[in-house]
């Protein structure tokens, strides 16, 4: 244990934070935050439950894999089943049985990637539903009450989030991605200058959420920095969101498609602008790598999809890398996943074969098991690197987990994803 | 407890059957089945797991609804990952990490109702895969060499599964579920004579499976009597079958479309004919009354997919009836599913709010929960019959489930099966 300028604890509305041990060499820290459900340890890595249920687990099996807080898409629960009727369930712990930290997004990511959109203007964005077609309108004002209603311990501020680079710079496939974000599809686009729109217009856009947000007692409202790739940007952006006094702060807008270099290199810059005292969040990021890079740099908290996504993919991630369990090399292989894994598929003793089987015959089960072994994966990786900060010690984590020093595969290599991407 | 000409325990092969209670007014018993991998009580509900896995649920889930034996299809795990590879595992015990008894069919009823039927004749069926459209031949000897691959512990007769009444008499959506059966597409098809072919080739194939079974010692056999809806030969079949000494025998051939009183009349018909003192196994039967009165028939064990499937289907039992959990009524139902249910479901507070919208969205913690909220539903059912038995009183039973005294509901009313459908 090292304690190096131990801060008191940081009560900010709803929401303490300790700072329990920091890495001398690193802007690292391990902490805890304590919420009206409960607490959790930082660095801390929450599993995305979009539609109130982390896809195939019950609350108990998210709690054997020792998450401690999950994520809520307030955009999917506002369509369905609406977020007034989840206030009326008594919100959104109750309605799905977790009596644990929960943390909603405000909706726009969701607004901007997953819909065709209709108008994004200075009061929000316009969208159609996926559900069934009417228009929505999510701004400010609108994502504050949909997350009051939802009723989260975290809820996070509504901000305007551009693609992170020039879509003319990207690749066929990423371009297509970022094209949905922001609207590079109009005429005249102009990259830097959207940048700096977005950068404006979350600055204003925070400020009428702090003013709409009804249960500021309750539930923490974290603010978030925008900026792109543009370092200069990203420190405008910190000045003006940190200039609100909240609970907490967290980076958008990285990993959107611009690889894992253009990501460290944002989240190096501006994790260490935030106030060191306050819980620091990085949005949808990412890959082990790129979790041990952002905690070096300061970061408390993480979501991804990426266990319980790649996991219903047939997909498991280990220290060594990832495994596609449909390969037919699995067909008769009796080990577990992962030997010395802790997590219920590796401990219940499932084989690749039967694991293999089940997503042959695509069998609800296979998804499951796998998901419940990669959100534990990443749990493990957070115990680890808490390990390490507070024995200010890396090279025991570098040891234990060769998936942090091998290189970034390329996105055709026998079939592992290009990291970074989400 | 009622003792009434108290058995000694009967031993037969591998399994050990002990009759505890019998109630003096019907021919209902409860009874012990012990097997290499544990026992199990009877009157005895086995979930259906087909392709090795019983849908969505954990072998831990299973056993949290009370289930002691589970039964697999010989037929799905054949065509994948194969009967071969099940073996190299280990057997299926070990491949899907169910340590209790597990019982196998034969194969031949999905051979029959599930797929193309190339040829049937004396030697067996050969059928299209439905994976790779391959000819596959399933007949008494491959069938063992299958089931003894698997390594069940209770594993049944290959059989010729006729239509239980003939095709020309059924509705049309009933006569095409019993069209794919048996073949009565054929001109001249005579359902009288292929009764009576049926009934030979049942007998002639339980010989061969007698002589082509490898593991007598560690896997019980059990005959199947089949015989349509003709009683007369039910009552031949009997005698053929269990004119071979067999650990159990079964009713086969029941519930393929041809309504509750039917399936009554030839269960109460032949149940009291086999055997007193080994286990009776109705196959494939049924909703709770059918069970009910085939308990009194003096059956012993049963199976059902209606529980999952149903489950699958946003349909969940109750005491009083099937509620549809898809139903807009049920939108902001703070209740669970079944008040005083003790499944890990209703234990866990999940609304019928919130099982609606996890359908809505489909959400596969929807068909995990209803699943486990079915099982446990028909295993109250046989722990209520089970105490029925041993206190030699209805009355209860009655009381505190009203489905078994409504009248069975119309195919069309308010989105209710017709009784008796598999």
């Amino acid at each position: 244990m090292v304690l190096v300028d131990t801060l008191p604890p940081c009560m900010s509305g709803p929401l303490r934070f300790d700072i329990i041990d920091r890495c001398g060499e690193t802007q690292a820290r391990v902490g805890r935050v304590e919420t009206a459900h409960g607490g959790f340890d930082t660095p801390a890595f929450m599993p995305v439950g979009t539609r109130g249920t982390v896809k195939g687990l019950t609350p108990e099996q998210i709690r054997s894999t020792g998450s401690e807080i999950i994520l809520n898409n307030a955009y999917h629960l506002l369509l369905r089943p609406g977020d007034g009727l989840v206030a009326r369930r008594g919100g959104v712990h109750r309605f799905m049985r977790w009596d644990g930290p929960i943390l909603t997004d405000s909706g726009g990511y969701q607004a901007y990637s997953m819909s065709d959109i209709n108008a994004v203007d200075d009061e929000g964005v316009t969208f159609k539903s996926i559900v069934d077609g009417s228009m929505v309108h999510l701004g400010p004002e609108r994502s504050m009450e949909v997350q009051n209603n939802l009723g989260a311990d975290i809820i996070m501020a509504f901000d305007d989030c551009p693609p992170s680079v020039d879509p003319a710079t990207l690749n066929e496939s990423r371009k297509r991605l970022a094209g949905k974000r922001g609207g590079p599809h109009a005429k005249g686009y102009d990259h830097a200058k959207r940048l700096v729109e977005a950068h404006d217009r979350t600055k204003k856009w925070l400020h009428r959420c702090v003013e709409a947000h009804r249960r500021p007692d309750e539930q923490a409202l974290f603010g978030i920095v925008q900026g792109g790739t543009d370092l200069e940007l990203r420190r405008a952006s910190v000045e003006a969101v940190c200039g609100v006094d909240l609970p907490g702060y967290a980076i958008g807008g990285v990993a959107v498609g611009e690889g894992p270099e253009l990501i460290r290199e944002v989240v190096e810059h501006t994790a260490p602008l935030l106030p060191v005292e306050k819980p620091r969040y990085l949005m949808g990021v990412g890959y082990e790598r790129d979790i041990v890079a952002a905690v070096k740099a300061g970061v408390d908290m993480f979501d991804c999809v990426l266990p319980t996504r790649n996991g219903r993919n047939a997909q498991a991630f280990t220290r060594e890398g990832r495994l596609h369990l449909r390969n037919a090399k699995f067909s008769e292989d009796d080990a577990v996943i992962e030997l010395g894994c802790d997590c219920a598929a590796c401990g219940g003793g499932f084989s690749r074969s039967y694991l293999r089987h089940l997503f042959q015959v695509g069998e609800m089960l296979g998804p499951t098991l796998l998901s419940v072994h990669n959100i534990r994966h990443f749990q493990r990786l957070m115990l680890d690197i808490r390990r390490a900060i507070s024995e200010n010690d890396w090279s025991l984590l570098l040891g234990a987990w060769p998936v942090l020093r091998a290189q970034y595969a390329p996105a055709t290599g026998e079939g592992v994803d290009a990291a970074g991407e989400k």
